[in-house]
């Protein structure tokens, strides 16, 4: 793996899934593997879970890590050819070239606008380190996708599975703000190839885009999508086809005890941070059924499986 | 001791000085102690000396440390059964609880509104944290308790003292703004137990709260109260009776070279930062009388020595 | 060397060049010589290549490095008996000497405030912590100058001078917002040692300050100042003269491919970050003749040559 962006980048998700089980069950066997090597994280945009469970990951291994919030005072050109005589300071060329200088891996955070679809959809802060950037690079969440956290999902659903084909089911949920696709894009991307069997369950107006859910069923009565999960795996987003708005806010569409008792039992999944009360119910989410802080937990472990398959094929 | 959060959390402050003393001697006596173990320490308001010792006290013992400012992006609900529709995006439930898959020990800053008594008294931020974190947790400065500090204090205390039973008088000086009453709380709660004559003289109305200063003489005359100190403490707070008011603005009751004459030539103390020729003279700050840096550099020694008992009792 | 802020605190530029460019083949020769020893650099201005390159260096030498960014609730007071009744809570008196009980070295990011010539050229924040602090002070840009930067640039021509007294031209350009002088001022001051024969250009009114420019000819005309030049030096500064003002943003002083041609097939050269189209066309900066991201790279050889002539003398 030379950088780590989307599904496409990884060999086999499988052997990627046991090894960030490996790294679980014995965090410190590779402390010497990253010596003197540097991961330096570039926050476009803040982040709690990503930022703190991928530094461990690093340190686990034994690299170094340095954390930029690139909030102020540090905008970025990124169209070829600009005549930057306006607010931006500084082209993605030469700070991705440079940077690389100092890393030997660099991790990008940054959300999408949602207000230009295509400009979001065309990934152009994540795309331009790829391009310019000399080390490889990890995407903490880019405009569209969120590949540590699906990789991680992915493994908690093998952890916690009863059936050697469990049925998933990722149902959109309601929340007060407008947020970004990237969650359920990458979730569906990946988990498509997880061995389980996917259904999707929103309300009219939130179909997800075609490059990530096609082929993927979509049963739009939530109640009727849940009957038999054995995960339930709730998250907001805004709307792709009316891009970046809010078309709901149906509180029925929350995640209770009693829709939960529809399903086979399931655990209830969710990326954190959650809305509680808003996405889902106090009493789901605090009992046996939610795996959750797990779940959260499980980030150190594949990101350390990242971390670990790019300094591998780099050393 | 699992967490440090008050007075209360410690089995012997006498062993407990000692093994700060023992630290600044040989600071890097333990220097494996905390491998590969990690503090996070996340900042809910700023702070230059708590997070600088803190984090040398763990570099010191062998520990990775990841600071975090929490004052964007980042708004917490610390309610229970909160429909959370609102500002706040993650529950303490699910942050404390996920923290603490990426950290041995938290540490956690967190000043009081100075709006609300009841609600400040409370100590909800660091009580939260307390409730739902996994492993240890170190006050950082809470709303009402700044216990590192008091270590540091009482330390400092033990070094200069050239009496068995020093004359030690926390004297309240003046200030611009309305500031909290952690640092005398802390001070009052802890130096009552450290073998010392224990005197507050502060204008009426900055009475401090009955649960940390009951049975401790007070003194309104300020000039009585510094008659054969040996240790002046000065430090301003707002009231806690006319609660976050600032009653008083006296300059009369700054620290002044004069003053200090009526002393036992008395060390002069201070948490810092201090302002200069409000709450002290230069004349006393920058005299051989006065010990703030080198109780400002006892810091780390206490959080070592804090840090240490944690990570003894973990392993 | 105690501490690194001009080119006066070194004691032999030829051996620091050497002792970069040998940092540079094996960067990890040195790997111990700093260990348990703490760097913290305080940024009181944002910095990304010389916070990164720093930290690697620092890094590199088994430091630790605590970075701290001091933007907000942290105004520190710098006049001598000031009566801090109103903005400023610290003064850089306790700052610097609490900061120096954590710190080994301590590094100092600050900028001018181009509306007080003298109060710039007085280099406060700087000179302060150099007088107040007990541990040596690196630079990481000041008022009115950026040793780090310049050690640099003479390691960079060192490198890819092609004669063995190659010509060298430091242009003003164009740029859309008044910038500091330190960065020129400091290439003067270390450029006229460096074995070079240095010209400067930029339009009338931009002439930079005696104390550092005196003796060094100027060439109003850019074209005339270019020919025959081995390196071009791009960068942009506000009026000395009329201080802090922008007097002119004439493109024509932009660096194109056009007016490289008037050169000795010249390598050009640039701090970073660049305005592509203001300062320098696309053309050149993207073709062989640029070697802004090699310099880049070079900070980190720069940094911890002086870092590792700090610990030597220190330990």
């Amino acid at each position: 793996m030379k950088s780590f962006t989307s599904f496409s980048d990884i060999a086999d998700l499988s052997s990627l899934v046991q090894d960030a089980l490996a790294c679980k069950k014995a965090p410190l066997s590779f402390s010497s593997l990253g010596q003197h090597k540097t991961l330096v994280m570039l926050f476009f945009n803040p982040s709690l879970r990503t930022r703190l469970s991928t530094e461990k990951a690093a340190l686990n291994l034994g690299m170094q890590v340095i954390s930029m919030n690139a909030d102020q005072g540090w905008n970025l050109e990124f169209e070829d050819g600009a005549i930057m005589n306006a607010g931006s300071a500084e082209h993605v060329r030469e700070a991705a070239a440079v940077i690389s200088q100092y890393a030997d891996v660099i991790g990008i955070r940054t959300f999408p606008s949602l207000k230009d679809r295509d400009k979001d959809y065309a990934d152009q802060v994540l795309n331009s380190f790829l391009r310019y950037a000399r080390v490889p690079v990890i995407s903490l969440e880019s405009a569209i996708r969120h590949p540590l956290q699906s990789l991680t999902d992915v493994l908690t659903v093998e952890e916690y599975k009863k059936t050697s084909r469990p049925k998933v089911v990722l149902t959109w949920a309601p929340h007060p703000r407008a947020l970004p696709q990237a969650v359920p894009n990458s979730f569906v991307e990946w988990m498509r190839h997880a061995g389980v069997d996917l259904l999707i369950t929103h309300p009219q107006g939130y179909e997800l885009a075609p490059e990530f859910a096609a082929g993927i069923p979509v049963e739009y009565d939530q109640n009727k999508a849940l009957e038999g999960a054995d995960f339930v795996y709730a998250k907001n987003w805004s709307s792709y086809l009316q891009y970046g708005q809010i078309l709901n806010q149906d509180p029925d569409w929350q995640i209770t005890r009693q829709k939960m008792e529809r399903t086979n039992d399931a655990r209830f999944m969710h990326c954190l941070p959650v809305r509680r009360n808003v996405i889902v119910e106090d009493a789901v989410l605090d009992s046996a059924s939610s795996v959750v802080i797990e779940q959260a937990g499980n980030r150190t472990y594949a990101a350390m499986a990242v971390l670990k398959s790019i300094l591998t094929n780099a050393l």
